[in-house]
């Protein structure tokens, strides 16, 4: 694991590191920001999940939350978004798939199956990293915005004992049903819609009336929000969790818009609410 | 005057706007951030002037500072840094001069002279526009960074009795003794150093014996900053002001590098200073 940059930030360090990665079989790239507390003891760890076309970087650089994670005490760290380095065809000719939109799945179809893998990365092989590396206790949390609110939720409805909380900003809560899901499922998972089940939010709750353990879901959405209507969807996952009886907190916040200002303004409000789970 | 974005920030309004600059002689883009009070009543503004490269953005996506500004009421006022779309022979060939690198002062030399004013800009014409627009009171501070820092103490310096107060993070302080300077100097301003003096805040506390009002200066130094020694030398200014007996806060981070990581760490600090002489 090489180190590539550390800064000071609130009184702790944000550091950028490269490893390779066996499940994307790739070199990869995170950030992890330690809060001061870091250099005497155990910190718990809040996994952010960045939407498309983001890296490690985005999150780290605009949402303005280490100043309350150095209160707190609670580490953050930042995947970056898709494999890099790859080269597979057409994989950086669009925005909305390929590099930077890695969908926080596990591709079925070739050539993606070589190294989009983002579930099994996130959800085991870098928390393992951080462990291994890191002074960090078992307890984590993820959130995460637009697509990584897709990811943040879909992986913590699928396994709800990794996590002592769950949040997300602007998630994309339908995908078997939006432009953007339907596009990246097709070539990810392929046009068995059956296998795109697993990685929709909205269906992953209604499926969920046997599960024995169910996170409550915290979401920020803004109302201005330009991909609100066609991509977002909340009005699914809210039906969704109406249906099942699940534990739902669905903030609808008025004027706010898709951009990062938009996690800036609430991210306090979502790391004081991990807080709750992670240092009870 | 052009609206080209506005957005919700903690409660406030991040606007954008386009317009005609008459003593820079081209189409100028300002950042201003409203906070909530803006809606019914009038707020006092910060101008912040932001270093190298940046443009109006950079410090409202990175800084941080609008939970705080929206906490206080108060407004920020982002300029770019130089003229924009001249197309000057050269202007774009390198990040220490020209586009990007306006230096807050008047050039005297041609072709510079035809638009690279942004001390005129900064203190009268744009404070002029935003009275003129927004529900602003008629006090304001100023701070900035690097280049900035170097702008918010020379204009506050030569114009003490238009501002509330003035701050500076990793400022240039002796400017007519540094690569950055003495290149952008000699470009703007001509080979004859006495020309050079006006804009170098070190020389100006020199200077400063017999100044009726001396506004007090904040400063803060991260320890770790690349360009500490060879660009930045806090240590001139604080010479300057032992020597002439002038009031200074220098603070040195430790760890702290030169990036805005640094100034997120410390902006809160540095509003509520401004507070203190804006809303009093």
């Amino acid at each position: 694991m090489n180190l590539l940059s550390q800064r000071r930030v609130f009184d702790g360090w944000l550091k950028r590191y490269m490893h390779h990665s066996d499940c994307l079989n790739c070199d990869m790239i995170f950030a992890i920001y330690l809060p001061p507390q870091a250099e005497t003891q155990s910190v718990p760890v809040l996994y952010w999940l960045s939407g498309l076309t983001c890296t490690d970087e985005n999150f780290m650089q605009k949402a303005g939350a280490q100043r309350v994670a150095a209160e707190l005490g609670i580490a953050i760290v930042c995947p970056d978004t898709s494999p890099r380095g790859t080269d597979l065809p057409g994989e950086h000719d669009s925005y909305d798939f390929g590099s930077g939109a890695g969908f926080y799945l596990n591709a079925t179809q070739a050539p993606w199956n070589q190294h989009y893998n983002m579930y099994d990365y996130v959800l085991d092989e870098l928390p393992q990293l951080i462990k291994t590396h890191f002074l960090v206790t078992d307890r984590c949390s993820i959130s995460g915005h637009s697509m990584g609110g897709h990811g943040a939720l879909t992986i913590a409805l699928k396994n709800p004992d990794r996590y002592g909380s769950v949040s997300a900003f602007s998630p994309i809560c339908h995908p078997t049903q939006c432009p953007w899901g339907e596009k990246i499922f097709s070539i990810y998972l392929g046009n068995d819609k059956r296998n795109w089940e697993q990685y929709d939010a909205s269906l992953l709750v209604s499926s969920s009336a046997t599960a024995t353990t169910k996170l409550p879901l915290l979401v920020d959405q803004g109302e201005a929000d330009e991909f609100l209507i066609e991509q977002l969807q909340p009005s699914a996952l809210k039906q969704a969790c109406d249906e099942a009886n699940y534990p739902l907190t669905l903030r609808l916040q008025p004027n706010y818009d898709h951009s990062y200002f938009f996690i800036a303004s609430f991210i306090e409000e979502h790391l004081r609410y991990h807080a709750k789970a992670l240092l009870s």
